[in-house]
């Protein structure tokens, strides 16, 4: 049997629409994942996502429109509710590919469809008690670095993103930019702190999640010209945002899993000055890309040697690594390998 | 075959241990039915609750302490844990009896062993949407006054209490009571308003489940005397609490599912003043074992009626209605006729 004809099951969160209208990390990857399936000729796609969701798919939804959208729900009732409606159907599929977190492992047992889940983050260690007790089943990090050394991977599956908002262009903007989720764990404090010292623009753009950090660290900072905050993008407005970039700054302060926004830049042509943490080394070639560093005086050093990078080397670099077909093809390696030991177990 | 021999699992919550050792309301309720199942002749009864828990049947645990005891633990994984073990070993029970609220319904479609969900009380009109998902179920409400219109109820089996810590005492004790979790739903400021304008001494015990609440408007009223906060109490001392108390003030500003602590104070013989809503009508026999009233005002005209309540009328209105055995025995023939629409499927 041709394997683009098994019927795969694509579990997306509901927290915001696949794709999400701005902000929704998971949503984005599982889209994408989808999309690229049905681009690479898959016969079969099927996405579980919220019901007002876009896709080329079939589409099966439960809940009508994202928890975060729409604040009248209990996150977990959508969530449960959604994530059982794909059990309850899984003997109409061949393989899951789950994009939602843990609370899917709990109904493996009394399942036989083969599940893959890829982890997209551990939100706290607490939730590796879930993955510990199901060791049986198959998982995907999304970088090395992304990884719990007592869980059994298949494989790291770098995201892909969807080049077809984000417009190469030779010329740099004269600007920073930082953008992403507003939080202390992004650093964007620090891109203020690193704009200041060097006498540059910054333009900020995210969902605040955590308001008492946007309001103590960020707002007063913010003025008309020099240090702008312009509320969440979606991809047309963050192809605009970034035309007017020198350099994204991206100084995480806890390791970062991927970081589609530092792909998306450099997608761009844009090069990125991240914090050596987590991911950051995996997904911009230091020095080539963009600048991997330690501190806000690192940053400024490195905004100082911008120049040497060269924006097609940028856009280049996520061409060969970081597009949705590339993630695909990874993906499909990881499908094959999972038919062939689920072909041996009968 | 004998109804007693079969295998019934008793689902408990793991937020507490079963028993609880101070609060925990669902628990104490499983912990009941699970014990007086035993007591009733039943052979098979299995408690899945926290590992700690204690019990005369067999006792099944995945977590090792309630979630509200080691706040290490994110709630929804022990939660989810938890329950799925149940779940996955579902086949080895006649009958599941969800204690547990409305994440076990998801797991439903996946199993064939039936499930009795006893609902311990809507925490928000959304979880509605899970319970409207899953009408082939069992279900019993702990109150009439407690269901929703939309679902299909075979009873209403009303909570037993464990009397062993519930000692009757015919002589009053001079001060008024108010105990329970410390939370405007449960109207601790009005207990206090009562007790200022009776001039009677008040003792508040329970835990405090809305810190900002107690901080506002009960701590500034307390002092050594004449109102006084005690902590949570376990059964023992709830028993000498009892002992002090004139009546219990019970002034609840939502409906009521139940009410366990009408109940327990009636069986130690103390008449209760409760708010005419919800369930409080069907626990209390309105001026025989306490009044309903509907303001702060009437519960100060309630108190300088007390001395016309029989406290041997509260303690025989208990033995007669919300006992562990009379709650067991009507859980018994919920069961029984769980068991005959399962053979007429068959």
């Amino acid at each position: 049997m041709d394997i683009k004809s098994k019927r795969i099951a694509i579990l997306s969160p509901v927290a915001w629409r696949t794709p999400p209208r701005a902000y929704g990390a998971w949503e984005t990857v599982a889209g994408n994942i989808t999309e690229g399936l049905v681009a690479r000729g898959w016969k079969d796609v099927t996405l579980f996502a919220t019901k007002e969701s876009v896709t080329t798919a079939k589409l099966e939804g439960w809940v009508e429109r994202g928890y975060e959208e729409d604040k009248s729900q209990i996150p977990l009732v959508s969530t449960c509710l959604h994530i059982s409606k794909v059990m309850e159907r899984s003997g109409e599929f061949d393989l899951i590919h789950n994009n939602f977190d843990y609370l899917p492992l709990t109904y493996l047992p009394l399942i036989t469809t083969p599940m893959l889940t890829t982890i997209h983050g551990f939100s706290d260690p607490d939730i590796l008690r879930v993955y510990h007790d199901h060791k049986d089943t198959y998982y995907v990090s999304i970088s090395d670095s992304d990884r719990d050394p007592g869980l059994p991977y298949l494989a790291t599956v770098y995201n892909g993103i969807d080049l077809s908002n984000l417009t190469f262009r030779e010329a740099p903007g004269d600007k920073l930019v930082h953008y992403g989720r507003i939080h202390n764990d992004k650093g964007t404090h620090l891109a203020i702190e690193v704009a200041k010292k060097c006498g540059m623009d910054l333009i900020i753009a995210g969902i605040i999640q955590d308001q008492a950090y946007f309001d103590t660290l960020i707002k007063p900072h913010l003025n008309l010209s020099s240090i702008q905050y312009i509320g969440p993008v979606n991809p047309v407005q963050r192809d605009a945002l970034l035309k007017e970039a020198y350099a994204v700054i991206h100084l995480n302060l806890i390791p970062e899993r991927f970081g589609l926004v530092m792909a998306e830049s450099m997608a761009a042509g844009v090069p990125v000055i991240a914090m050596d943490l987590g991911s950051c080394r995996e997904v911009i070639a230091d020095k080539r890309t963009g600048y991997l560093v330690k501190n806000v005086d690192e940053a400024v050093e490195a905004i100082g040697k911008i120049d040497r990078i060269d924006r097609n080397t940028c856009r280049h670099h996520v061409e060969e690594n970081f597009t949705i077909d590339r993630m695909v093809a990874g993906y499909e390696k990881v499908y094959a390998e999972i038919f062939r030991r689920e072909a041996q177990k009968k």
